[in-house]
């Protein structure tokens, strides 16, 4: 394939993470230099939803310092969306739409950031772009806390999202030990059906001040069970720290909340987490009669910046680097993904893998990581996670506090 | 006052801050650095509960290392305490137990770590040991996240919770505007019944990243004025951020809590915070019908050691060594205290408050730092709290996450 001439738009979908605003700084600082190829560099405004509705920035209008400030930025500075687009089959009202746009600013390169749902998305347009014929390189660049991306060994924002709750579990552990009187905690994780992120709390355990307890939504969840465990190590220890994945399900497919009530759904059919720490820490007050407190981390585990791992953020921009070159290099219909080399060692290969093996598989942890009880995880997962927290990247500080980059956001000429 | 020999013993108290250790190792680096007059320098376990039960630890057998590591590590590693010690004038066993103790280790000095109620409880026995004759020096050496302190400018533990929540409002501020769809974010904030900490998310809005209104337990909560508030912000631009405070009270004396159900109190009363923020998010989705999350920072805001502000640290350490050189000096029955001097530039001075003066008193935000509607505070509060947070503070980190000090504790010979 030779030299594609064109324009070139970049969306972020989905939720946000510490380091998808990396990506994006690696996506606007590699294509701004390929002037002579790439004419116009757009930044769409919460992701296809800008698209569509012509919303979107003239990224070389922006200061490069701030882009450069994009790298420890968290969440997403152009704006996400959750929307999901029919099956062309069905309705190629919003495919036919996109094509206009596209033709309209003569857009060549599509790069979308996001996680499994945002795959599809990006997978769909892709597939109906060939369908029509309209010459355009279109590429997945990954991003999702949960690190449930199928086909790569693991996805930017995973890696920070450990290190902070990695961080923050051992910081509670010893917050919940100051006083001689029992106590139960429950951390309430992210991660939705997958348990990497929960899983990060085994790590403050390896270190010596983590939880006792960890339950994965891989396995179905028993609330009986559950009680036997935390009560076994409350009589013995009078303190039990229980880290919880938000997603936990009984084996006839019910979330915590939906124990107790109705949960809400967003555009994807996709249940609203959160709530389940409080929930089970009910529970085990009314059951064991102790002080019990359950902490979710809530958003703070997917924007702590502040607490990036530097290997993460490193990672993110050169995923949005490695897409824009290898689209310049006429790779089309494919995600960036990461292939870990053997060895002792960490290290890990860019990956280009095809957008339909990608989209909408969930990677779960295998179930010979979890032991055998289905309350914590083996080394095996220690030895993955690990090399993904190395390193420390924060913002730059200003008074006391991040200074986080300020985008001029100039609206595209239409 | 000559020179009185004899051992020193220290003793955390209360909630756990982030620098309530750095204290502890501005006391032991210095405490044994004077051989020559304090000959044991003993740290209890437990606080007060831990000399009644004569149950301490040697910290000569500590690794001095170790003991420097103490600046950077969280919550109370000696272990704390809530005990509230009775009147002696109504029951002075616990008195009589603890002189017994001093005389046996000839506790010549004894300093004592914490807010309000500790202040008290180290004035108790200061006047007890006073009354009985016993020659001691007795010294408290401040902490509490809250803010509360009377007497002093500000104290060590306020800083660094201070710096953690506004860097943690600014991160979910980023994060609660990703979408274009509504939302109104509740943060709900430590502090009990002064708003000195839940106030610090000014700071993030100082920065343009922080909430549209802040709701002190200075002023008397009305819900419907709440309720119109976040309404008007909401209507007009489709996200409201809010901060709230977990002693929230209506004018009737109620907190949140308690306007839907029962609230647990501890051994001084006190009402058992928290919830506040869900509470009101849920009145808030039930009446605007919009998305509402609450996120509760909860113990992560007094353990977060990992964004810790070098200054309060840096306080921390010298009011633990000034409490030491003054005792040694011949100063008795104070506490260790701040005064900020005149002038553009922040300095503190040291000053030693009279025990009888700090003791049970509650310091809270002037009326006039808190704008006319009751839902904001003013430059003035800025202008105070800034420099509190100035500076970064962090443990060294080995493989990815802090390592925190590790103490051998070794029993002191009964």
């Amino acid at each position: 394939m030779g030299t594609l001439k064109g324009n070139l738009i970049f969306g972020q979908s989905g939720g946000p993470t510490s380091v998808i605003n990396a990506s994006a700084a690696g996506v606007f600082l590699e294509a701004l230099q390929h002037g002579d190829v790439i004419g116009k560099v757009y930044g769409a405004a919460h992701g296809i939803k800008g698209i569509l509705a012509e919303n979107f920035y003239d990224m070389a209008r922006e200061d490069p310092a701030e882009l450069e400030l994009l790298k420890t930025t968290p969440s997403s500075a152009l704006g996400s969306c959750r929307y999901k687009l029919k099956s062309a089959d069905v309705d190629d009202t919003d495919y036919r739409r996109l094509l206009e746009v596209f033709r309209k600013y003569d857009i060549r390169y599509f790069l979308y950031n996001g996680g499994n749902d945002s795959m599809d998305t990006c997978n769909k347009i892709s597939k109906y772009m060939q369908q029509v014929g309209y010459e355009c390189r279109i590429m997945g660049v990954p991003k999702t806390i949960d690190n449930d991306l199928f086909g790569t060994d693991h996805c930017p924002g995973f890696g920070s999202a450990a290190k902070y709750i990695a961080t923050s579990t051992m910081e509670v552990f010893l917050d919940a030990r100051v006083y001689d009187t029992g106590m139960v905690t429950i951390l309430e994780v992210m991660g939705r059906n997958a348990g990497w992120l929960t899983a990060a709390t085994a790590i403050a355990a390896y270190k010596g001040h983590g939880p006792d307890l960890i339950y994965l939504p891989e396995i179905d969840f028993d609330l009986d069970r559950f009680m036997a465990d935390v009560r076994a190590v409350y009589e013995r220890e009078k303190k039990c720290i229980v880290a919880i994945s938000e997603g936990l399900k009984t084996a006839d497919g019910r979330y915590i909340p939906e124990l107790v009530g109705e949960v809400s759904r967003d555009a994807f059919g996709h249940a609203q987490m959160g709530g389940a720490g409080a929930i089970l820490a009910n529970h085990v007050k009314e059951t064991l009669g102790c002080k019990v407190r359950a902490i979710e981390f809530s958003l703070l585990q997917r924007c702590a910046a502040h607490c990036g791992s530097q290997t993460d953020v490193d990672e993110a921009v050169l995923a949005g680097r490695t897409a824009v070159l290898a689209a310049l290099a006429g790779t089309t219909d494919r995600m960036v993904g990461f292939r870990r080399q053997e060895g002792t060692e960490y290290r890990c290969d860019v990956d280009l893998l095809p957008l339909t093996v990608v989209a909408n598989a969930e990677k779960k942890i295998p179930r010979e990581w979890i032991n055998a009880e289905g309350n914590f995880v083996t080394d095996d997962y220690i030895r993955y996670a690990l090399p993904l927290i190395q390193g420390e990247s924060s913002p730059p500080m200003e008074e006391g506090v991040p200074r986080f980059a300020r985008l001029r956001k100039v609206s595209a000429a239409r």
